[in-house]
């Protein structure tokens, strides 16, 4: 039923920019200044989207892959958040309903976000929500399903990313991604890998729910038992699945693992120097380049996205 | 001994265009989603620039546009803010020494980030200060003078922001731009008015210090006596000078005059929706489009910094 897993192609990265340039920022890369003897970081400002957070791009790339047919039954994604309102914002500027699947326990504000967007919110409990995830399907849902990250379509939309780094920073040598779902390193790597296979394609786990290091010690997806919920809630799995495994593999050559208060102190920084304000999971990557594993650059780090609570923010920054 | 006023070419600001593309980040225009019934509003938002101003394209095209003597010598500049940083940042980029006449009561912070550019400062009374900035001239330092606002070249490099707004949102119909010491709407204002002469340029200005709608009042340059010291430390002069009436008059429309409470409500609602922290004088332009004055729009807010403390505004923002 759910189609077999391919690579994504150059092609289909180029053409989803297409379809995505009047909707998308094409964000900007910034230079992170810090003084003789640190590496090279520069910054890809993702939490600048009209939903600040790269998940638009994916998201706007597979409503408009969509048949006219498909679409025009409206669109229905699982989410607590980034996700969620990616495919709410395209849905809205396609002209067509959405439909968010969200578990019950997450918080109103995210939740406010969707409803804002025009989606209609199905909240359920957090085992329902994956057992729809895997089945690709939520009862008395018939419109047209768009997973979150498991979806080629919405995968080659985070791959634009990777042609506008290429463009603005041709001596890149390192490239780091959150890895939550696995769709964005997956989406960008595909086309940094197409484009400049010598370039390296790193990934960016918390400790407290670093599955993928764990897949890429043990040699195969596998289940991270010790995970534990924290501030990073926009990345940082419970598991790797086969599939996404599949996706990851070809284009990631590592991961770096980082802890809870490397993450806050990356976050602080990247408020500091460059004025904006990134969740934390969207500090992942800077905390994984500042703890010198990925070399001395250039590096891009992707700045991934900016869906905190500003009074939670501000709690952890100004500590 | 002073150069008269000029009008601003659309040749100087191409110009200068050219002269700061490789320093300079060329800042998104992001959509400010407000719903149904709200003005189209868009920022442009120069806190991205290296030194989260849009002082480091005046600085940077004037600095350029020295002579190889002039610069030979270094620079210095008056500022207890955003041109000193400005100036210290085009000056290391350009391989020269800087100093910046500061007022000896400035934030540390601000300081301590002007040395961190290279600049030596050189500590004085808020009066030495302008009475330097009128005379153009400081005992003991004979390097080159570059104004932080009364400067030709300084003015023009702010206008390529203008030429920026135009390719990205043709069917702008207003440009809002805080006033300080006039220099962003000098520059703005006669880029765009060149170019597109149908286009509205408005000030901003806080209520605690708006000399400028008080000059347009009285129809000619006064000193704001009610001036009181605020959160807006980037903009809201104690006066307009003959000079910068002169700048200011052909190319820019009006001004709005904005409360302290409305200023910290746009600060709340640009970090919420585009996630990236103004400081007061960055937030005085949205907050002049959101009394409505400015009308439906398209309207351009540029804000134009984002130079506070972390924790000032935390506690703005928290409120």
């Amino acid at each position: 039923m759910i189609d077999p897993v391919r690579p994504i192609a150059i092609q289909d990265v180029e053409e989803a920019r297409g379809r995505i340039a009047g909707t998308v920022l094409r964000t900007p890369l910034v230079r992170l200044e810090l003084g003789a003897g640190a590496p090279e970081i520069w910054l890809k400002l993702e939490n600048l989207q009209p939903t600040n957070a790269y998940k638009i791009r994916g998201a706007t790339n597979a409503v408009a892959s969509l048949t006219d047919e498909e679409r025009g039954r409206g669109v229905w994604t699982i989410s607590a958040g980034n996700a969620g309102q990616g495919v709410a914002y395209a849905a809205r500027k396609a002209g067509v309903p959405s439909s968010v699947v969200a578990i019950e326990t997450a918080p109103q504000t995210k939740l406010e976000r969707m409803r804002a967007l025009g989606a209609t919110i199905v909240p359920v409990s957090y085992e329902q929500a994956w057992q729809s995830a895997e089945a690709h399907a939520h009862p008395g849902l018939d419109s047209t399903f768009i997973h979150p990250f498991d979806n080629h379509d919405f995968i080659a939309g985070h791959g634009t990313m990777g042609l506008e780094i290429l463009e603005d920073l041709p001596e890149v040598h390192t490239v780091i991604a959150a890895i939550g779902g696995g769709g964005l390193i997956s989406g960008v790597g595909s086309a940094i890998k197409a484009m400049r296979p010598d370039v390296r394609v790193l990934g960016a786990e918390p400790e407290t729910a670093a599955p993928y290091a764990l897949s890429l010690r043990e040699g195969g997806p596998r289940k991270f038992s010790d995970w534990e919920a924290s501030f990073v809630d926009g990345a940082g799995g419970k598991s790797v699945t086969e599939r996404m495994w599949q996706r990851m593999r070809p284009v990631v050559d590592g991961s770096i693992t980082v802890t809870l208060d490397q993450t806050r102190d990356a976050m602080r920084l990247i408020a500091e120097k460059t004025r904006t304000i990134a969740e934390g999971a969207g500090a992942l990557a800077l905390a994984a380049a500042l703890t010198g594993e990925a070399g001395d650059g250039p590096i891009v780090c992707i700045v991934s996205g900016g869906n905190i609570d500003l009074k939670k923010f501000c709690e952890l920054v100004s500590a």
